[in-house]
């Protein structure tokens, strides 16, 4: 980079945030069509990977909280896509099923695979290796610098 | 990618955010012994690149809102790092002055690249060049999938 001129529109940082944005929106712009918010899609996807998991299961799989979890779990209901039931082992604890048009939506769990493979049209399997490979290196380098300022900066977002 | 099993934890997207979010990090955390969220930076960048810009210009260039650039710039001014001066041609044209303290920030102007010159340690010029390229690449091709679906998904954050 030592000869160019560095501008914050051109550097990596940017860069890295438009691509990451491109990709949410290729994403987002396929589920539009069904209807589903992205962050529907990860609760779908819980039970398309298995199906009648209690609610603490699954918010566990998505990384979600509690009210995230009811709040998301209820409008799934209203939309007739899953059905809640009771445990007959302990009535306390609820699980969830998939109804018929749950099960249709089943194609969108390839949907990230494939926008990626969309987006890598025409990449080598070794460029996209190398690209793997860059950006794990970028983030062991700039976990080096966070241990050098501060050993105390956890990303409360990163679950 | 073809032999790999795919997971979305180890999908690109996921990899590209988590690298994405590391660079925040660390450009917070670099700022943050001077107290300047990342938000005033830009401000900040403003004046340091052209001292004396009138309120109008500082937003058009961060590419703030009006209410973020009146709140921005008198949270700096209240710090004692720029002050307001009238213009003498246009009363209601307000212009916006370093006053020493601001100046003397400046080294932050570099941050930027000072965090990505770290995070690329141990590249060589191709590597940074291909990662660039890769990154361009995987846009172009999002774009041409968007182009397919619908032509009007222009993301709001996007300036």
């Amino acid at each position: 980079m030592a000869d160019d001129e560095f501008t914050l529109e051109r550097s990596l940082g940017a860069q890295i945030k438009r691509t990451q944005r491109a990709l949410s929106r290729a994403l987002a712009a396929r589920l539009a069509p069904h209807d589903v918010p992205i962050g529907m899609w990860y609760f779908l996807r819980a039970l398309w990977e298995e199906d009648g998991l209690s609610q603490k299961e699954i918010s566990d799989r998505v990384g979600a909280t509690a009210a995230t979890a009811t709040e998301q779990l209820r409008n799934m209901e209203a939309r007739g896509l899953v059905r809640r039931a009771r445990s007959a082992e302990d009535r306390r604890r609820i699980h969830f099923f998939l109804e018929p048009d749950g099960e249709a939506l089943r194609s969108l769990l390839a949907l990230p695979q494939d926008v990626e493979t969309r987006a890598t049209a025409g990449f080598s399997v070794g460029e996209v290796a190398f690209l793997r490979m860059a950006l794990g290196r970028l983030r062991t380098n700039l976990a080096a610098i966070e241990g050098e300022q501060d050993g105390d900066l956890d990303d409360p977002d990163d679950n």
